[in-house]
């Protein structure tokens, strides 16, 4: 309990949980921009934008916000929700919550003196985010190899959120792992946390002994160059934000299979999502003393 | 190197992986029952069935060996391979390796005076095969829930093999793994192992925490009045082989998802399984010094 | 609770704190035989053996039970509790539970016509003794290195209870773990967990590189031959029973760092060793039925 | 190998250590400042101070550098070496390397101009450091706890350098670790390792429940206040720099075993303190590209 009363506006199932979740711990919760939804609710749509916002406390947009700078992100709303109504039938005192709220978003909130926090912008998010992230990960390694995780080597390029969860992951399962970072006070870390640390100007010299590779690093890693020192029956998933880390089209024309997996926390993992959404946003409410 | 000549009669994919590893350590291997493969094979056919078993010394069998006690299991070969034809042309030094040897296939060999061998009676197979059912499992696990493993509830019914392995995995990823056992000693290592340890006879007190159950026990463990314990929304990965350990039908009707997995090495990770099949016959070369 | 009324008998500050376990439950405890002790009891002696005994369901003897099946190992005692004294004053109701009933302590007890069940012979009371071994193994190790455990390379001799536990732990802190093992399942089982594998007919290749040597086998392995290759400033730590696993003579003359580290439990954890004691008795009540 | 010339000053059996490490990859290495040593040094003492610094590319001084800012740090050497002497006999081309180069002698290095680097500046050397301060913290824990660490309850305070690699080997042996933050990325971190998230502001609910605390911030987080909710059984083991995270004559008046471990990697692991050294001066020449 917050002692707040929410209101969840549009996004996806994510947004349905969370809804639910703030809800279950003993929270007036209005929702609007889910009529499509084709699923039980648990919860029921308000009438129309106004009455939704109209007296709650804290406003929570999807995660992303918007796709065009203009419309709330609604899969499940047969309505356009513009972003500018929604500022306009907001309060001094009501906060607005949501995922990458860009810059035209920032300025339309200021515009109509709405206070807004950008989940992304929260690290404990980013680092919540990690745990799905790897377990997607982790799982699309399954599914594409012909060999169990447990006695492979991987190879994770990059030690920050995602890699170090994922180190941790895939020593639980039983692979023999290396982590490459640039930093040697990185390179220390990944000692100490038990892998073997390389050099990220040394990869070269591992990348045939393994059987898949994890990019995390959002700049182009495996070139031509590396690609061709990749065994050609090895797996490289690219968990990196665009450009991503590898050179997509070589390893294509090269034979390497290589998968771009992002966004994997809504994908593979909506309602743990949408924990760490809820656990976020109370920890936003707690900050500001609201 | 092990001296030897091979002759691999039959099977799937896991039996072409597991010429190539053999061939691949320098040993001199015939293949036979393989023409439909339809994909790059590595060795060359041989043109009928006893020059293929002529002047080998091992002749290794599928896994399983036959569908009915009498053709050998080829899904890759257009005409049928009998078992006795197999054995009429093996000679008394030589040795006859395969999965599930039936009492009757047995009976076979011994008219004909073949020495046989099953992998499945071999401890240490059993035991390397947990690895991919664990994993197999794992992967099924994350493809069906909607929230991550890590910081998710787990109950593992049995310690043997699989539940060992299983365990020790869903550590690793980071879920809270309970196990249940019956003998005080088995409990004893579940707490020494630093799971928390749950007798059998009380797991009734635990199932609607759970977010998922796996089951290795072959007899009904989750009858009706266990499963009307079971969060409606729990994922049930049933790893026993027949009758398994859950009344299915009870449970579709409860509306609890069930999964009843069976045979998940050659499924998940086939060139793993082909592997533990190679070692495992070098094992059996080693241990008959032949 | 278990609605059954104790005497602890003798023993050493385990038996002193198995007596204020039982009671912290609910019990109600006589406790004979530590009018020596020194230090605060938590219970009240009782005046005299028979009184001690009488009433009570269950009689505990200390662990061991006796250094000359004669007397009663009490430590703390002024004056000697003779055996055949206790068992002359149970009754056949009463169950006499100690550790390491000798057979002519046994003997004793059928003349008596006393009930009497060994600790030591529960398999649950040895895994559960695995843990504090493996610790107080561990401890030794950091007390006599100059190097961390954490990145070592350790070979433990033998993968039964202790072996386990100490595999489990040692990669727990990050040390490079090597198993060896003779049976193939064993093997298995080492790989599985993620240690290096070695064939106990092989350890010659991998001592010249250990750190420490771990020995869990109660049968000379480390002797002249196996030492030539042991690195000079490398230590083993013998945990087997007599005559344990090294040429000890040998050792020292070779200037190889050997320590026989026997009874861990009572002396590294003494109260979680009373712990243990007290589970396995519960157990054993439990399956008595009494 | 690195292609330089060393010098090894003074210091204690780290230095010593340094030395033999740093001449064993190949590389000429002086030493001065070891004549009392009283055991093998393995290397030869130069005869003066102008010829050991003489024709080397680097200075290493000892870890501290120095007690009063003029007389180096040599434990083994019977004469005073005054760093201003040191300093007088470098050229230009030559580099000063030490631990804890104050102001003061950071002042004297400009003067002479002696180009110094400081190794606890260095970041990987803090890392790299927290590997043994950690298992010197577990080492003392099991010492003089009664219990196995193994299932006991322990509270880290604090998640930096040495919270995390302290909290990685706990879970490892098997304790219920608890670890205490006050950023909610810091929790969001504990969580993803799997550890229990405690807000610093609420350790007070945890304490009672504890078995060993170890603390890693430098200020007093256990007054009065909180000491009044530790059990009284439980150890305190204070592993932050002056002046401590404990009131520790409250926590003797109140009987609780509290232990200040200061300096641990070089009395728990001297040698491996040493390699530690050499990889960080190794990265700080590799940086330098001299």
């Amino acid at each position: 309990m917050t002692n707040k009363k929410f209101t969840v506006l549009g996004g996806d199932l994510r947004s349905v949980k969370l809804a639910n979740l703030i809800s279950a711990d003993g929270n007036k919760v209005n929702i609007y921009g889910f009529k499509n939804a084709g699923f039980e609710l648990g919860l029921e749509e308000s009438p129309n934008l106004e009455l939704a916002i109209n007296q709650s406390d804290i406003v929570i947009g999807p995660l992303p916000c918007s796709n065009d700078n203009e419309i709330i992100n609604a899969p499940f709303c047969p309505d356009k929700i513009y972003i500018k109504d929604v500022f306009k039938a907001m309060t001094k005192n009501q906060i607005f919550i949501a995922g990458r709220i860009s810059k035209k978003i920032q300025h339309a909130a200021s515009v109509y003196s709405v206070y807004s926090v950008d989940l992304l912008d929260r690290e404990e998010m980013a680092v919540l985010n990690a745990v799905p992230t790897a377990e997607g990960a982790i799982q699309i390694a399954m599914e594409e190899m012909p060999i169990t995780l447990h006695n492979s080597n991987v190879l994770i390029l990059g030690f920050g959120r995602i890699g170090k969860i994922l180190a941790k992951m895939l020593l639980g399962i039983g692979s023999n792992v290396y982590v490459a970072a640039r930093k040697y006070s990185d390179l220390a870390w990944i000692k100490g946390y038990g892998y073997n640390a390389v050099h990220i100007n040394e990869i070269g010299n591992s990348l045939e002994n393994m059987d898949v590779i994890f990019n995390t690093i959002p700049h182009v890693i495996l070139d031509i160059n590396m690609l061709q020192k990749v065994k050609k029956d090895s797996l490289i998933i690219d968990l990196a934000s665009k450009p991503g880390g590898v050179d997509f089209e070589k390893a294509k024309d090269m034979g390497i299979k290589t998968i771009w997996a992002l966004s994997l926390p809504g994908k593979v993992a909506p309602v743990t999502a949408a924990e760490f959404m809820k656990d976020t946003i109370y920890n936003i409410i707690n900050e500001l003393g609201v």
